[in-house]
């Protein structure tokens, strides 16, 4: 039978799953597109993602890919998946990919994003999309520590401790933070991303934020490469998962 | 005791709540208003709002007012009253109201929007708080729909079948639809509203848009005073109470 590998862009609010990938006893993004591929095909597939976003994120670009032997024509299954699938995660796009194409170790550029929205009564609608913070914020020292993090660095200070990886080097495209009241929102580009990297720098960027930090510290805590000097992980539902490019 | 009538603007998403009065065995904005009123203050007060908003509905500045003898000033209810209020009901701003103030009876003109999100895939963030809607939509001619229901009306036709009013006339001072890609947005503003009104409306301008309906065929509609002869009723998680003047 003919083997196809077909790509997808997938969008998901995370407020309901315990992140990505596969657990047991939890209900994941992973889980949710195999059972609905297994409803449509019969198949059992494994879907592979670009990158194993936590419980609570959201994703607007995640690409996954699978292997099936269905006819589906790959320009359907966009339309025949999100029949199956729950309402907070949504095929955008679907295609056919090369055979060995792997989201996770191909992926060249990602981009992720973190949403702020500043009230002081939270907020009713953005309370699972978005940081709501009532307190005030030193939003230009904010800008200015943000440009610290362009540039290739050793990011072990912003990495979650207990982290097994090759090398803690990653190379930062662009991050910046755009002051949109009430919204403050930070995008940033790189090669590839630590565990809790983008949380992490976000976390310290609120420590500048209300002063705590002054923003021409960033480049000591980073070349200091000890996560204890780095702020707080900032909470997951501010985080969003924009783009992977190959 | 000193007894002070406090009045409220209130921001919710109606999702989780079957509209905002008070019902036996269903969780409401009302029910939620007067529990935290409770908690706080140790009594048990009846919050009055300037509408009832059905099962889903989400209101950005609903008033609402109620009686107290707490010695809590009055500027500070917003900041204790949200410490006790679920996440998705947020109190935006509060003050003292005359003695006799009534937020119902007393509005002058309300303002209604209903959201519209177009996507061929639904949308994981915005299901709860619009229409997602793939279909095609002649959206140009729902504009020129939209401008015959300005005016002094009877509205009987927008008018949810056995609703028990003295009078079905209504002025609306405006009904626009702004198209802002992928977002359709009718903002409408009348000095009352019937029960159902705006969402039938809604559901009549989705018929034009779909050209099951002419737009020249509204004022005929209008005039028929018939609920039969315009469309469904809209669902109600595009609908937001906006504002209510007095």
């Amino acid at each position: 039978m003919d083997n196809r590998r077909i790509r997808m862009i997938i969008e998901y609010d995370g407020g309901s799953y315990h992140g990505f990938q596969r657990q047991a006893n939890a209900s994941t993004i992973q889980e949710e597109l195999e059972k609905a591929i297994l409803r449509l095909t019969g198949e059992m597939v494994t879907v592979l993602g670009a990158g194993r976003t936590d419980a609570g994120v959201h994703a607007l670009g995640q690409v996954v890919a699978f292997d099936t032997s269905s006819s589906i024509p790959a320009e359907r299954w966009k339309v025949a998946l999100n029949t199956y699938l729950p309402l907070d995660i949504r095929v955008v796009s679907a295609g056919r990919a090369e055979a060995g194409f792997h989201p996770q170790f191909q992926a060249l550029r990602k981009t992720y994003m973190y949403k702020i929205f500043r009230s002081d009564c939270g907020c009713a609608f953005h309370r699972n999309h978005a940081l709501c913070l009532s307190i005030p914020l030193a939003v230009s020292e904010m800008q200015r520590a943000s440009a610290y993090f362009t540039g290739f660095h050793d990011f072990r200070s912003f990495c979650a401790a207990g982290s097994r990886v090759r090398s803690f080097e990653r190379e930062v495209y662009h991050c910046a933070l755009r002051d949109e009241w009430p919204w403050l929102i930070m995008e940033i580009e790189a090669n590839g991303f630590l565990y809790n990297m983008v949380r992490i720098i976000m976390g310290t960027l609120l420590q500048v934020g209300q002063e705590k930090i002054p923003a021409d510290q960033i480049p000591l805590i980073i070349a200091a490469r000890d996560r204890a000097l780095a702020g707080a992980t900032a909470s997951p539902q501010g985080l969003y998962m924009v783009k992977v490019e190959y």
